[in-house]
């Protein structure tokens, strides 16, 4: 017999935990629209009620899992960011590590393809969206200036400029890695950002 | 009574026409996944019978659509950009063309953003993407190279390289104009792109 410790969620917290846990890696992998209450409910071992109880509707399973997977990339994302200090190679390291590696890291990128979709033609889900996608333009305006403090950017690198460029860049380049273009690789989408922040923070810096 | 020379398609390519017109518009205001065969069979006054001869399956529905939005936009492209001499401002018109604004060019980026959502997780809906997607960049790098040829683009641009970074940039600019993201509107995503444009291609040009 099992303790139980492992696999039965003690706490409401916990059980939130798995139902979320498994719902993001469910709509990664089928879609959203997909995706149906019972999947979800049957992956977790639990009733269809139960996950009732945590998403209302079905429009709250495609925002907690978005909320769900941007919290856990920033959280990843803050530690690892923190441990570099020189804030050209924090940078390079926060590009690195949005790259769309099979895994995690693409199984978000395909959450925030969906919710990309849906936001441009439900105006609901916009505010979340941009409380999320200002939180990384932020970082990448913090990076910036820091660097321009260490003297590593240039002195007049405008940081609000910088982040929307290397944000829209990323998503684009993302985009072209995950539908497959021809010639756009995980390699070639790293070449790409590292050498626009070459040329918009690093080119004729002191 | 009616002649039903305007309102009834007489040809089965009329009668196509106006069912794809219809469905890449219901997609683009609803969503691929909230589109019904009937819904589409209401529109065009047909039964869902004919609509099923048009698209036998629900995939076929979105990659018609696509195919159909990107046809009508390379055609209208095409004649406008062939009246543009400078390679330069013919560069500057494909992006004004591209910009989403409220209205056809907007619903064709929402069909866009729906398939790449897809595309992600269906790698089905890959090759039909690419091809599209390719024929965008192959535009991208032909005016390159004609404004190098003109002498009004540098001479060292890299066509290639030019075209992936344009399109990724354009990509990821319209999806932060399309999902609200604050300081990203039409006027900032023009702007940026015609940045990009003089710092790759023009500053330092002879």
């Amino acid at each position: 017999m099992s303790t139980g410790t492992k696999t039965e969620p003690r706490t409401d917290e916990d059980r939130r935990a798995r139902i979320l846990d498994a719902t993001w890696q469910l709509i990664a992998e089928r879609g959203f629209h997909a995706v149906r209450i019972s999947d979800i409910a049957k992956v977790c071992g639990t009733s269809t009620g139960t996950v009732h109880y945590y998403f209302p509707g079905k429009n709250d399973v495609l925002a907690e899992a978005l909320k769900y997977c941007v919290d856990r990339a920033f959280a990843r994302q803050s530690t690892q960011l923190r441990a570099v200090h020189n804030a050209h190679e924090r940078l390079l390291k926060l590009i690195d590590m949005q790259l769309p590696r099979v895994g995690q890291v693409r199984d978000e990128w395909a959450i925030w393809l969906q919710y990309w979709a849906e936001a441009t033609i439900r105006p609901e889900f916009r505010p979340a969206h941009n409380e999320y996608y200002a939180r990384w333009q932020e970082t990448v305006r913090r990076i910036v200036q820091r660097g321009r403090r260490q003297g590593v950017f240039r002195a007049d690198a405008d940081p609000h400029v910088v982040a929307l460029r290397l944000t829209a860049l990323t998503d684009g380049a993302a985009i072209q890695v995950l539908t497959g273009v021809p010639g756009m690789t995980i390699g070639t989408m790293r070449e790409l950002l590292v050498d626009f922040v070459h040329q918009e923070l690093v080119a004729g810096a002191r």
